[in-house]
């Protein structure tokens, strides 16, 4: 484990990048140091989430959407990068490897960076790379960093805590009981986007939405975006998030193996962006974050001290009393602390 | 807040359990002494997970399983609890609230008890309180516990965790980019249920879903149940699941609103039962899960310590400077520890 130059990452060096990215993904100690190094340069990408169902066709979507944010403004195009993350489905894990592989026609371009991630083992773990890698790459210069998801379970509480923009990717087709499923994943979008706009029933899958998202204002507990914020620190409240919060999220019709569709789709990602820094939302956001980040990074230390002092085997009696109820939980945590 | 009876509550009073209920969803101090005074009693109660999309029909099931198993033996019939928990969409809130209305036939016979739970704002808080409910339930007699909830997001991580048995519900007319996204829930389903299978696909709809499992399993990365279960400390590692996992999740159809085919899920829900306890596995989920709470037990109580002595003038300081980039996120951690 060498030693990872953070300014040839600064400076574009893709190797230095790749290699950075690996190392937090391993969990090695040159991660950590290279993104405490670069945390000063962070702060500037726009993270968009898109997530969806698989086969709602994402990963299409993504690749679209990153050319046209390459191709429209040549002189002022943004540096985009590409976050594959895979919740290590066993059934998700070929369909997103296929999808890579339909990406190659990005890599010819320079202002574009490509990356997939799987989960490693523990729930919390992939949600923790994500940050992690969502930050080397901002420092690296990638102004416009696409998240790619599955909506499901915990990734999409993750990327609704990550992504300053989150794109929900619908296709046509889908039943009435499978659209109230998706109230939890309404609740966390800012677009909607119905992709395989040319398949039959878009139209209403459409206005299925849109009904959902009128009788969810309409009933006026719609959260802002931002909602799935939490605190867990007591005396250390979150930013309240500016109300009103005017943006009503879009509802868009794509087809993006056509390519249709996608320039509105582009547009409106550039008026969220506008209106985060606008409303003030933006810097709420960033400071709900990075307090977040440092309350999980207090917890893991205070535990890791704790556990550095452990006695290992009064830790095993007084779980072993506790399975055998002979002490209740709260008896047990006294014994132990 | 009044002391609560933990007595009252074991010898079936159940004012005295809707009290202690109440405590424990509203965090006051009785609810969690109750908790630790009736701990000692619990470990007999069976826990069954109840999930899926909303529509599939699963209070319907619910109510047809409580009847089933509360009639076919009526000796030894167990003693059943329902608990409904709600993770507070916007969306789905009404109609759980119908559910319990049509729960009303119940609601006449003395070895059955229901309950709502609703969501309270921070997401790990509904995990914390589903447990805290099966516990007082447990020690209150109630041999089978039903947990029902809406298989999505943080909820169907949180059940995989707590209940012993996971059912999934099912419904027909899923299109194909729906069976996908259920590749999440189907790594936690113990038995999947095909309801409302007399409307037309049911069949089809079963197919899939074999044909997913039987798929999963092929490649041999199934994951066997349990698989959700995380340790967050290293040195403390959890039981490994005993190998070979030889449960092959049925998929049954049913018609909970006819009655039909509710008769062989009684019996899978036994055979479930049966299987945990004679392969270890039961032993292992308890104590997986056991010290998993004492886990987050002991994280908290440190937390917590800390933060009493924390100079909040300092913290919000420190984060100031993270929020300017003017120190990283472990610059920030070393200074406040």
């Amino acid at each position: 484990m060498t030693h990872i130059d953070p300014d040839a990452i600064r400076q574009g060096d893709r190797l230095a990048l790749s290699r950075a990215l690996t190392a937090v993904e391993n969990g090695d100690p040159p991660g950590q140091d290279v993104q405490t190094a670069l945390f000063p340069y962070t702060g500037k990408a726009h993270l968009v989430g898109i997530t969806g169902a698989p086969g709602t066709g994402k990963s299409t979507l993504v690749n679209q959407l990153a050319k046209a944010f390459r191709h429209t403004d040549i002189n002022g195009a943004p540096k985009v990068a590409i976050l594959a993350v895979d919740p290590s489905s066993p059934f998700s894990g070929g369909a997103l490897l296929g999808d890579r592989i339909r990406m190659q026609d990005l890599s010819g371009d320079p202002g574009i960076f490509i990356r997939s991630m799987a989960s490693r083992g523990a729930l919390g773990g992939l949600a923790h790379s994500t940050a992690a890698f969502a930050t080397l790459l901002d420092a690296a210069g990638f102004e416009l960093i696409f998240i790619e998801t599955v909506g499901a379970g915990q990734a999409e509480v993750d990327i609704a805590q990550l992504a300053h923009t989150v794109v929900v990717v619908e296709a046509p087709g889908l039943g009435d009981d499978i659209q109230a499923i998706k109230a939890g994943i309404l609740e966390i979008a800012d677009i909607l986007v119905v992709n395989k706009a040319d398949r039959p029933g878009a139209e209403n899958t459409a206005r299925a939405l849109e009904a959902m998202l009128g009788m969810a204002q309409g009933r006026g507990n719609f959260p802002p975006s931002g909602k799935h914020l939490i605190t867990t620190f007591e005396n250390t409240q979150e930013e309240p998030i500016p109300a009103p919060a005017d943006w009503e999220p879009p509802v868009l019709c794509v087809t993006a193996t056509e390519g249709k569709g996608v320039a509105e789709l582009v547009s409106k990602i550039r008026e969220h962006h506008t209106y985060l820094h606008d409303s003030g939302l933006w810097q709420v956001k960033e400071a709900n974050r990075l307090r977040r980040d440092l309350e999980n990074l207090i917890r893991d230390a205070l535990l890791k001290d704790w556990q550095r002092n452990l006695d290992e085997e009064k830790f095993h009696s007084v779980l072993e009393d506790l399975i055998q109820r002979k002490c209740s939980p709260m008896e047990a945590l006294e014994r132990l602390l």
